[in-house]
């Protein structure tokens, strides 16, 4: 059993879910894939679940980033080829890990009885998780709706142009890393190569960089556009903070296009 | 065995308990409750701790929120009518939980050997507590003391009149939620229903809102009065925060009354 | 199996490696030690493994504080003399463990295949300290070096007179509590006893404060110089933050001398 959150790092809420899973059954396996995903921040949520169900493609997946929790979302268990299950709100969040892990058949839950919604991972995401990791049939938890109508989170694609792409800025990490909606094939596009110098246009900001294979390719302090751990495009400033040093602060889209020239 | 601690999430002091507890028996199974309690809130950690425990009413909790380690306060590892356990200081944080989970008898926990007291957590209250998961006895850890005199946070309880109430605010969550020391009994005492209009004016700012069942009955960026998931009374802003939006910065209390009818 | 990294807590990157380990088996015990070092500390990351390593002598501890992944620095395995093993960058950041625990034998790990070298953690060291745990021989990793060639962090020894001692600031906690590398022989070859004020110079500021056995020895709001739970000297202040009062914000080093006595 996973759990991915936008709860925040060991907070009550997290610990809810971990007692509801303990409560079913204390031989559950229970791995904390992330909860510091940016409060509200679905897209975001679904790209790293998506990336990091991989890894365990047999295990129950337990997601929960739900600012429409009370406002009527559909919640869902979803059955994947490789045998494991996603569980959370039908929102977006589930809808890449369900096309990487390919989903073959999905129930909607029932809402959680008595009180308000306001907590359905602790009143119906986590219970429905912990009876699947329990054994229990897909069919048996709701009503079963289309594979086809899971919701997907909106992400723009790149835009490519020769020795250009723009990319929405998925978010930036710990390490001020900032993740782009883009992939190797998108740079393939541009014709853009390792080694080149590029000008990094952000929202508020713009800095000179080179394409990298990694960040240890570039000078201390210099920007390296490269491609991170899952094939994404990213951008990190060697031993500094790229996303301060480019004014991110979450949303819009980055330009990176070879530096013309000077006029001569 | 659970743990609650405002040691802050993942860090090397939380890493320590654990450390504890598997060293004592690896098949301890462990729950992370929380550890993100704002440091020294014994108040607010006793309502979490009260709240949680009742999920696994069987299981050893180990609960340490202890601003006073090092000035003599009393530790305790009290036994609870279900057959489960708690373990930490005796500065409130036990009391509400102790009440809850009908606590039947309490030892205090002789003090670390050697060094001086200012790491209780690992060196008195995780070896407690693993013993106890362990299967010892009670009275085996320490002198029997009574059950009466175990400490409790003090609470202001909800000032309450006709279309009135005033309640303190115990904090504030990682969504910007506001929680109050207020119960839905006091609500209807007060007279205050679903859908009414209410000033809320908190020690910084004041703001209008909505009293509702939950925050997806109320319009993007409008603040609601509901009954959160513990039922306790909370203010949230839809897709907002309403901690911030009204200035909240713990402690104090918050008043909620119906907005005046504007003279004509 | 424990884990200690500067990835953040409850991120992405804390739930690969985590995932890593399940997926290679889920039996396997994990204990997180510390994910909140912050980013890149390598000296204060080892000086934590260190001290917390001593409580599980006999586990596999996964170890990432990795700045310069990419960058060529060697990827080791290091068995102790208890029979516990360490994995990790060769950066500094086990080598203090290894000195603790007597390395008995490392190899260094091949790199990464197929991608460029920016997820080391996920991609040579879960990886291997799976193995580890699972029973794998140290050899069978990688290529044998000498264990007298593990680097270990530089950290300034304190500098000592009588009525003062001038230490490096290794870091400062949630609890604005400082800590110096000195330890109680430092103190004492200085002179400086219980209950002797002394003048606290920081960097940026300057406070007054005494030595005691433990924060509570201390007036609230006052600063007590005393050694902490591991026997290193700290400086809190009692139910408020040491670190802001002094302006620490990591590095360089701190003066604590004995008041002169006022001219007469």
């Amino acid at each position: 059993m996973t759990l991915l959150t936008d709860y925040g790092p060991h907070s009550e809420y997290v610990g809810a879910l971990h007692a509801v899973l303990v409560g079913a059954d204390p031989g559950i396996v229970r791995v904390d894939l992330a909860h510091d995903i940016a409060a509200g921040d679905v897209r975001l949520g679904a790209v790293i679940l998506a990336r990091l169900v991989v890894q365990l493609p047999h295990a129950v997946h337990l997601a929960v980033v739900d600012p429409g929790v009370g406002s009527g979302r559909r919640g869902l268990a979803v059955r994947l080829s490789g045998g494991g299950a996603l569980v959370g709100p039908d929102n977006g969040l589930l809808g890449l890990a369900a096309r990487e892990l390919a989903a073959v058949e999905a129930v909607v839950l029932p809402p959680a009885r008595g009180n308000a919604a306001t907590f359905d991972g602790r009143d119906v995401f986590a219970p429905a998780a912990a009876q699947l990791a329990l054994g229990a049939n897909l069919e048996d938890l709701g009503t079963q709706v289309e594979v086809a109508g899971i919701r997907v989170p909106e992400i723009p694609g790149a835009q490519l142009r020769p020795g250009e792409l723009v990319a929405a800025i998925l978010g930036s990490d710990r390490f001020g890393n900032v993740q782009l909606a883009a992939s190797a094939a998108d740079v393939a596009a541009t014709g853009l190569a390792i080694g080149q110098e590029v000008m990094i246009t952000a929202p508020d900001a713009r800095a000179h960089g080179h394409v990298a294979q990694t960040f240890g390719d570039v000078a201390a302090g210099a920007l390296a556009v490269y491609l991170d751990s899952h094939g994404l495009v990213a951008i990190a400033e060697r031993g500094g903070d790229a996303a301060a040093r480019l004014g991110i602060r979450g949303g819009g889209s980055l330009r990176i296009s070879v530096t013309p020239t000077p006029t001569p």
